[in-house]
């Protein structure tokens, strides 16, 4: 395994761009460029196309400090944001409903090439979820009634929360969440409201707007709360593993499928199947079969439960193709670059969509249906081997550079290796590590990547920075495949950036576990569905501390923020009490007003809170600021 | 009765914004011309703000024919277009539920300010959705069972077409959208789906995102045939009423109460609440008590089953505020201008919000709820009166003009009528006429005003030109506002507008009938919602005269689209197989696929398409056209 000497820091990306640029293929940092100046309207919020008397740009000229209906700054910016949040929030839940149909498939017997991985999750759930006699149930019929409370939780009509807008949630959030009624009924229905809400001529209150934009933000945490709980029913919990990030894992020698997107049922499925065509693969010509790597959430889904190397984040996307070695990319769903369809044809590379909701014009699509999955997956595979022997030798270029990870950081892994130090109660290690000041807190990178900074710069310049302030650091999403990637999810990233309490901490931990691969600097909890892992140690923690969720140490940061899922996060994290540091430009300064509910206001409301700092170290000294004044604060 | 000489027109509008300026207050026209130019990326939907890297904007200088993601115009058209869609599906749908819930209030005995005022339209639909022992079932049994029905299809998840997606529709349309598989299942479920698709690196295919696009008009479609069907339950089926439009109707020796918005449930309650306080009011000195004048939708269903006067439509509802004798101005939800705030405060008027999803910050609100419609209903009326006895006398100005309305024309009273002619088979009197050339055809003028066009000009000169070709002229939401205010839903405009076909075929019908009131120029069919009744009379007629509705000579125009709701109006009535005619740039000609998938591709595969003219002649010219042609067609 090679890894770069200087930070941990690779060239993988510059040698790829370079590289495109031989080939004349254009990619995302070229687009990006071409794309700036961008319009100052879009990017402060203040155009509003919501009706055909628009587009109305708001300025401080006389009579343009209103649209044409004279809904002002304030209206317009909030809308525009809420309108973001309830599409990233429905992105997700409809993600979980996929999960639940799954279950539910595999309860009644129609959905066969899944089956239950967590049986012991499945009953434990059951019990939770209002199941009395759920030990003499069978697993089938367990499946059946998970599945079936769940769905509820999308459609009913009476005005309890959710049942998993109140998981995770310590009593004292749920109560804070609860006074300012912004706890969900139900997803769907709720998402409707909003939308309605935000239609025309209707909400001109930019607080009752941005109200249901916390609304959104916790029907977003519904929904993951529940694909979280689920996947790990159909494909197991995570526990650590190790494995390898970044371009270095695609091989010459064998058949490299990318899965990108971020639904674990295909991507599972075709693990299975790449196992099962292992003897076509080395008939094609490929002497070491089928390599499978992964992209985005759907490859962190991968990471987390099978060992999967990770070839890309969302902003390597495109570059995973230009190494010329990919002979298939397969995508599901969400933060797939269009582009890939013109970067695959300039190769061999077969890109095969796989969902009837995200299809591309004039691009293999094998509609992937649960009830023929494993189907579905072979005939993919099988499409991989077909284009594997087009391949051009001359167009392959592979860098050198990738890096172990060891991941596999669910809530159940973690109190498994607390539980080594504190048998009875594992939380007490966490919490007693922030009372006796030996880590100064805990920040979870989530989000994306985004064209407009450096490809992973911000969010591994900040991970190091806090590391060496004695921050324990989790991650999820894009954010832990830069930090993957970045090889900060080593045992050797330990010994070169932590702190001296973070290392003791870490090392203790590690002395105790029985843990061949030795403990990471950053645990990385999963995909961004899996932030509801990170909402769930915070609970645990709260609960620990006796102390709210908005008093303890605890701050997530996006660095490069992208899409509207990664808002949807950001403002529940923000509602159950965490304050978020984001280093991209919101698009809210274009009203004073909800630039400073945000950013200061929300404090006194929910306790948590947005910061934008551009500027990576200026951003560390923002969260090392919160943390100090979290610790010190009485509750 | 006042009436301008010519043309029917009146200068109302230009006395109204002529007072605004002498008084200094900015209305929406002042703001539309602030805010022109449009920025053209907006105009034609080539900028994407989907995700944080944007906003992109597309152009055909290299590197910018894509996004960041790699989206390219038609992408970025389409998505943008769809997202609209939603939104308009979700505002109808949402109203729908709201009837639904009150009915089913009633079947629960919770509700108890509303009542069954349609038994027998309860009892048809109950047997209708499925229930076999309707006739033996106590009214209330009849509503629940009907209101949990409907339910039903807001989250349903059998893959079968919702109840309300088929009812209005015959059976030749029924299969050709079951083919093409845009039928919705489920209303809120199926929003979702779309939100989903329409996120960051989702759908990239056109094609697909705009088959999303005319599901989210079914969905559109759906959720108002519900609405309409409830409504005439719970407050009547409309029948011929006479009364009034235009700001001529409001009186200086009455409390002058505007109800604004779309959803009857309040403006209903406030009827029966002005009668209630008749007394109070001639004590607070009102000599000749309450009136209530309605303004856009809300304002319609009252014209329709109350005939109560409508003093404006939606381009207009500033204009009624500065008249000074507005003593309150009651809103609900939707098509409500924010500037209503100032220009209330600049006169006495009370404005007052009602919605929990619909509130301006400062404003004084009375949330209204069914389980307390009345009590709700009665605060804000003293809330008028009080405002009356603040009325600045020197601030008053009426103008005088209002006109003539013959209103109330459900299919059912349609179909009344016929049946004077054709007892047994009414809708074949319309069939005739369209088979034996006495009318051209039928064009429904539908949805807003736009303050890009001159108020109501459009509409109206469209619809006087159509009624000389002989054209059978039918209209709901704020056409049918334009239309009444200029005196074409009058008999006496038969006299003066209609060709000979068309002064033949009402003039017959006039005399077949028993209503003392006579017959109009222009039929107004209702709100928005009530497009449905529109679709009910073309399945009638595609049944009668047994040829698919994409055959008969039906045609739909919308001369002054504005909001995301019309829009899904427009998208369902292709659907079904409507050519529509639009006056307002589209926001889709940075696209030439989805201009042309639109205008003219989509006539192949549903019947429909959209006609984009602006000039209302040459639109006018249009629909002649389309009409012969389809008169002509052989299907």
């Amino acid at each position: 395994m090679s890894s770069s000497s200087s930070n941990s820091s690779n060239n993988n990306d510059d040698q790829m761009l370079k590289r495109a640029r031989e080939l004349g293929i254009v990619t995302a940092a070229d687009r990006y460029r071409a794309q700036t100046p961008k319009c100052q309207f879009g990017e402060t919020g203040i155009c509003c196309t919501v009706c055909l008397q628009g587009p109305c740009r708001i300025t401080k000229k006389p009579g343009m400090d209103r649209g044409v209906c004279g809904a002002n700054a304030d209206t317009i910016v909030a809308r525009n944001l809420v309108r973001h949040l309830v599409f990233g929030a429905a992105g997700h839940s409809d993600h979980a409903r996929e999960m639940v149909l799954a279950l539910k498939g595999v309860g009644e017997g129609s959905v066969k090439d899944y089956k239950i991985s967590d049986p012991k999750k499945l009953q434990h759930l059951a019990e939770k979820l209002g199941l009395t006699d759920a030990q003499t149930q069978d697993e089938k019929a367990l499946a059946l009634f998970v599945a079936n409370k769940c769905l509820q939780d999308f459609w009913k009509y009476d005005a309890s929360p959710c049942l998993w807008s109140q998981a995770n949630l310590d009593a004292k959030a749920l109560a804070k969440l609860q006074e300012i009624a912004i706890l969900p009924s139900a997803i769907d229905r709720e998402i409707v409201h909003i939308l309605h809400q935000l239609n025309m001529g209707t909400d001109a209150d930019p607080f009752n707007i941005l109200l249901s934009g916390l609304r959104a933000g916790m029907i977003d945490f519904t929904g993951m709360s529940m694909a979280t709980a689920v996947t790990d029913i159909l494909f197991g919990v995570p526990y650590p593993v190790v494995t390898e990030a970044n371009l270095g894992v695609l091989k010459k020698t064998q058949i490299n499928i990318a899965v990108h997107g971020h639904n674990p049922l295909l991507s599972q499925v075709i693990v299975y199947a790449a196992k099962e065509l292992h003897k076509e693969a080395l008939e094609a010509g490929a002497s070491e079969g089928i390599n499978i790597v992964g992209i985005c959430c759907t490859g962190n889904e991968l990471l987390m439960r099978e060992g999967i190397t990770s070839v890309a984040n969302y902003g390597t996307q495109e570059l995973a193709v230009i190494t010329g070695v990919l002979d298939a990319m397969v995508v599901d769903v969400q933060c797939i670059n269009p582009a890939l369809k013109e970067i695959c044809q300039a190769f061999h590379t077969t890109l095969i969509t796989t969902s009837p909701r995200a299809k591309m014009s004039g691009v293999m699509h094998v509609e992937f249906e649960t009830t023929s999955a494993l189907e579905s997956a072979l005939r993919i595979t099988r499409e991989a081997i077909a284009s594997f022997k087009r391949r051009d030798d001359t167009l392959i270029h592979i860098p050198d550079y990738k890096a172990e990870v060891i991941g596999g950081f669910s809530v159940e892994a973690m109190l498994a290796l607390f539980a080594k130090i504190e048998c009875d109660h594992p939380m007490r290690v966490l919490a007693n590590a922030i009372s006796n000041k030996t880590i100064k807190g805990i920040c979870a990178f989530i989000g994306c990547n985004n064209h407009r900074v450096e490809q992973d710069q911000n969010i591994t310049t900040m991970a190091r920075e806090l590391a060496q302030k004695d921050v324990f650091i989790l991650s999820t999403g894009c954010a832990s495949g830069a930090l993957a990637k970045a090889g900060l999810m080593s045992s050797l990233a330990v010994e070169k950036y932590a702190g001296p309490g973070l290392k003791h901490f870490l090392k203790q931990l590690e002395a105790k576990s029985t843990l061949a691969c030795g403990l990471p600097l950053v645990f990385n909890m999963g995909a961004c569905v899996d932030n509801s892992r990170v909402a769930l140690l915070w609970k645990l923690l709260a609960e620990e501390m006796n102390l709210p969720l908005s008093c303890l140490p605890v701050v997530a940061s996006s660095p490069e923020i992208m899409s509207e899922k990664a808002l949807a996060i950001g403002c529940w994290m923000v509602a159950i009490g965490v304050p978020v540091v984001v280093s991209i430009p919101l698009p809210v300064t274009g009203s004073a007003y909800v630039t400073e509910l945000l950013t200061t206001k929300l404090k006194d409301i929910v306790g948590g809170y947005f910061s934008i700092e551009p500027d990576p170290l200026a951003a560390t000294k923002i969260i090392d600021g919160i943390l100090q004044e979290r610790i010190l604060k009485t509750c």
